[in-house]
């Protein structure tokens, strides 16, 4: 029996713990501060709708402290909550593998201060928290899984979690490498979320006005000299931005939603993770640090009195 | 005597038409199309209030067909009405010299296509108007005139538009070459405004950031290299920035005003006006082609539904 542990039970951390939970041999807790979604889920198991239609057996917890030791993790929190959540999980995950699908970069660091191994992932699934107990899956899309390499996860288990992923119906990729497609999202998401905060334009609109469009590529142009330098491999994200200009027209980029909400967005692991792997590498990055800059700016802006 | 027409009747052309009137054998005719105000200013004369307080006699028209020939003009409407506005007054400036006093970049273009002689003005007094016939004068400032040298007024048209405002109380140089005083305005307003305009922030927290301070740095750096290259010379700008950050620290640029009020901003005679010259001197800003797509899109947002 594998027992495995999802810290933060919002969509992405419901939709992963409830295809886990289909899967023979699996046992399954999740832990959230959310207690009515808590109680839901741990008296009527968690119940997926949309795109799937099924209720998964899942262990839901307010506290970690209520959770036995686990062989594998996935941390889905925001990723300001990283820290807290995952050091207060320690027992937890004291001989586990942790898997990060949260967003942007620098989420593994912070797992590799506090689990022994440490798992690099990167999600596409999205989906929403329609009620306590109910999360609704909006749109599929692949998980790459692959060692953190400075505290890496051994092989076996990225293939095991890998392995469970596949069998409870998310299609999952275990990779020696998995870099590459975590920063074919984070660079999609830098180019794009940012312009679309700043202005309030949804992704059709911002991708096919040229002069954006010119902006966009020159994000992506700086971020992929980071990758150059790293030995990272990147695709082409030119094409994934014309597919979501077309396919995902309407779609505000959850930067946007953020800014709307007025809640403190995601710009330090997007273009600010950017610009730190830049600054190790040695290569600027003055247009991903203006939109950190901006986007500051603009939440700071909700502080002041005017 | 000598005949003045005022071209555009808001805060700025109120207090030069005002300030005009009060010299002797000075005629000042002022065209606006809004009625109220004009009906005031033509029945009770033009009041100004705030840093100065007298009523000064204006003959006020809400058409050019109505106003006589002029020896100068003045032109302060919103950029974006140049052209009609001059244009509907082509009989009014049949043999005069007539000035900007207006933002940005590129309205002495539009003006030399349109009247006989140019003059290049810059200004820094503000105010607002209060009331139809009132205007309030806010903060004192300096005025540059100087001829537009694709099509220039003569010498003794710059110094006699001078000597006349001088002499109504509003201090003004006449330059050979007033390009520096209006290149240092549009600077500082590039530098500073679209970044207002983009995070809310008014000038002092804008300014005192230490990430924004970078991005204004290098807006400023991009506009100095177009001047370097079209051989004009531009004070400290950084000077200008640090005064502002301190004296008008809760100012909210113009541009941040017109997003507040969801009017279409003056970007494109702002940091489009530097771009363009850029263009044409062969020297690349792509930091202030990001402020126009930004911007731009900014005022797009607000027409899509959502």
């Amino acid at each position: 029996m594998t027992r495995v542990c999802v810290v933060g039970c919002g969509a992405i951390g419901s939709l992963y713990a409830a295809h886990l939970a289909r899967v023979q041999d699996v046992e399954v807790w999740a832990v959230d501060p959310w207690a009515d979604h808590v109680a839901a889920i741990d008296d009527c198991g968690l119940r997926v709708t949309g795109r799937e239609e099924f209720v998964a057996p899942v262990h839901a917890r307010t506290s970690a402290d209520d959770v036995p030791p686990c062989d594998l993790g996935i941390v889905a929190t925001k990723a300001e909550h990283t820290r807290a959540a995952v050091a207060a999980a320690a027992h937890v995950f004291a001989a586990a593998a942790v898997a990060s699908v949260q967003n942007g970069l620098g989420n593994e660091e912070v797992l590799a201060e506090l689990v022994p191994r440490v798992i690099r992932g990167t999600i596409l699934p999205a989906g929403v928290v329609t009620a306590p107990g109910v999360v609704r899956y909006d749109a599929p899309g692949d998980t790459w899984l692959g060692p953190f390499e400075p505290r890496p996860a051994s092989a076996a288990e990225v293939a095991r979690l890998s392995s469970i992923l596949n069998s409870g119906g998310l299609r999952t990729h275990a990779l020696a490498d998995a870099r590459g497609p975590q920063w074919d999202k984070v660079i999609f998401n830098s180019a794009t979320s940012p312009l679309a905060a700043l202005t309030g334009l949804p992704m059709g609109p911002l991708c096919s006005d040229p002069a954006l469009r010119t902006e966009v590529e020159a994000l992506v142009a700086e971020a992929r000299a980071v990758c150059a330098a790293l030995g990272i491999t990147v695709s082409d994200i030119a094409g994934m931005v014309d597919e979501a200009t077309v396919v995902a027209a309407g779609h505000k980029p959850s930067m946007l939603q953020d800014v709307l909400a007025r809640r403190r967005t995601e710009v330090d692991v997007l273009n600010g993770g950017i610009a730190a792997q830049g600054r190790l590498a040695g290569v600027p990055t003055p247009r991903h640090d203006a939109m950190v800059a901006l986007v500051h700016g603009l939440e700071r802006s909700w502080e002041e009195t005017s």
